[in-house]
């Protein structure tokens, strides 16, 4: 083999606010051998999530931070270029949190092998990955919708909320998006096939929905908190569900985060405020991979990547999630094979 | 019959902040007649509730706003001094919406009978009462404790709240109470069995949960809102479950609610906050005052009424409320008899 070399994003330092280039190095360095068990995966795609801003911020929450020094934590899809473990071939496709570099060593148990023939390798990302299985179980199992009610989703757009959307439709609901510019809104009713569309950035989210539900909004899917979440609760029908996925209006926040001045509005309305983590589902990610799998084959669901090309512009790539730049889930893609 | 005389308080204008006198007018009027299907009551108690402060501001809520010229809404008993309904007979004991007022006409069959010789007549504002039955559905139905958990409660000194606390006792939970005030403290662990009391008048109520709740909090039921609900959200444990019972640290404001800034705590720890209305539980109550004055009866349960005399005292009686000055169930004595 000749000897690999391996790109890398390290954090050094603490984001404060948006994240700058200047909290990485960016060094070169040789790629080692997998030990026992392990596996040596060439990175292909990386996933770029909201939940990363998190993951670099001090203090416990439901996975430690990245530690200053380390790689920056990232989803990945690959290829194996060598393998210590018998469960893994070279040449295999697999997905597993690579980190954001040009090669991983990671255990073998800790990667998940995918059919390339299946679906494009970025889909594992999305729809087949972390996405699909938030968007699932969050909806579903935290939201239990039923036909007929009204579904509000915002970062409708985004890689969670179009999945959101689609299965909430899928089940019989009245469905409305939150997304920010006249593309995005377009895209959602006539791709995705949402009901209606309220545009954040140039209309009154809350007249909106006073437009588009008017019998109130019975399940919320928040991915962006701050004032559209205050919107939402302002016009909750009885035994609402929200999903708290996210708040990604407030990650980058320096002033502390906007807590929902109308949370009362949960008493009034019999309603509820949960959050969930993607994680606890493992168990059960087979029937989420199935059915998303299932519905995509059908017609019945799109996907939609949005790739960006070379490990290099990782840190200005993932900004693309804050400023709302990003249509469909967001990647990067660092090498063809 | 002798001319029978009517003091009322008639709300006059919406409080701005405190309720004030001001807000009201308190004229004397002759007493009517009952007519078809009604029965005159005259006022023994009248209960004085936090909810109260939100029944006077306009707007929609759970149920509508007193009106003004309207006289107090209040839940009260009394009995009944004439009857134009075969199901109610003079003397009977009644409690019902009685309003800030020593006689009230009402509609039979929103009285409800009770026997004076099973409790204090009190009792059925509090224990036997509204409050009886938000902390018990509130407690087992939105929460359901299980015994070993750590069960916190706001107010917790109050009618609610000391139900709330000695209800998750009996259930087998570590409690821990939240009250203004050493004797209110001493009072819930001393007399109530609480296993712990934070005085938040005197201490951080942060460091006071850390300290009694080192496994975190699963159970939170919240009567006061603003800083306290955000220094439990810093502390829950997975799985936790809020119920948003009342917020009377946010009634009075004049600045509006303040959003619980640490909500994305219950993301992180995949936790609920959930609100709900008692007279939800209507057609449960039979099973709620079973079980409380079982348990009442068997001494497992203490009930506290803090007996204020006057109707003329409303207005000031019910700020006692909210400076906490009252020490259980808060209840006017309009009559003797």
């Amino acid at each position: 083999m000749t000897e690999l070399h391996n790109r890398q994003f390290i954090l050094t330092s603490r984001p404060v606010g948006m994240v700058k280039r200047s909290d990485f190095d960016f060094p070169t360095v040789p790629v080692g051998q997998p030990g026992p068990g392990e596996a040596l995966v060439k990175v292909l795609y990386i996933s770029l999530d909201p939940a990363m801003r998190g993951w670099m911020n001090e203090g416990k929450s439901y996975i430690p931070p990245v530690g200053l020094g380390e790689v920056m934590r990232a989803g990945g899809v690959g290829t194996v270029v060598a393998s210590n473990d018998p469960s893994l071939s070279v040449g295999d496709s697999v997905v597993g949190m690579t980190g954001v570099q040009d090669y991983a060593i990671i255990k073998a148990k800790e990667l998940t092998k995918i059919d390339p023939a299946l679906a494009p390798l970025p889909r594992y990302l999305g729809a087949l990955g972390m996405p699909g299985m938030t968007a699932y179980f969050g909806l579903l199992d935290v939201c239990a919708p039923k036909a007929g009610e009204t579904v509000v989703v915002s970062g409708a757009a985004g890689a969670v909320g179009a999945l959101v959307g689609q299965i909430a439709k899928l089940k019989g609901c009245h469905v409305v998006g939150i997304a920010g510019g006249p593309d995005k809104c377009r895209y959602i009713i006539d791709e995705l096939g949402f009901d209606a569309a309220i545009d954040y950035k140039n209309e009154s989210v809350r007249k909106g929905m006073a437009k588009h539900c008017p019998k109130g909004i019975d399940v919320y899917f928040d991915n962006v908190g701050g004032d559209i979440l205050d919107d939402v609760l302002g016009q909750l029908a009885r035994k609402a569900r929200i999903a708290i996925c996210g708040a990604i209006s407030q990650y980058n926040s320096t002033e502390g985060v906007q807590g929902p001045k109308n949370y009362l509005s949960l008493l009034v309305n019999r309603a509820r405020m949960e959050g969930f983590i993607v994680f606890d589902y493992a168990p059960r990610y087979g029937e989420g991979v199935q059915a998303l799998a299932g519905w995509l084959a059908e017609g019945k669901l799109k996907a939609q990547e949005d790739i960006v090309d070379g490990l290099e512009t990782f840190p200005e790539t993932l900004l693309k999630l804050f400023s709302g730049e990003n249509f469909g889930k967001l990647v990067i893609k660092v090498a063809n094979s």
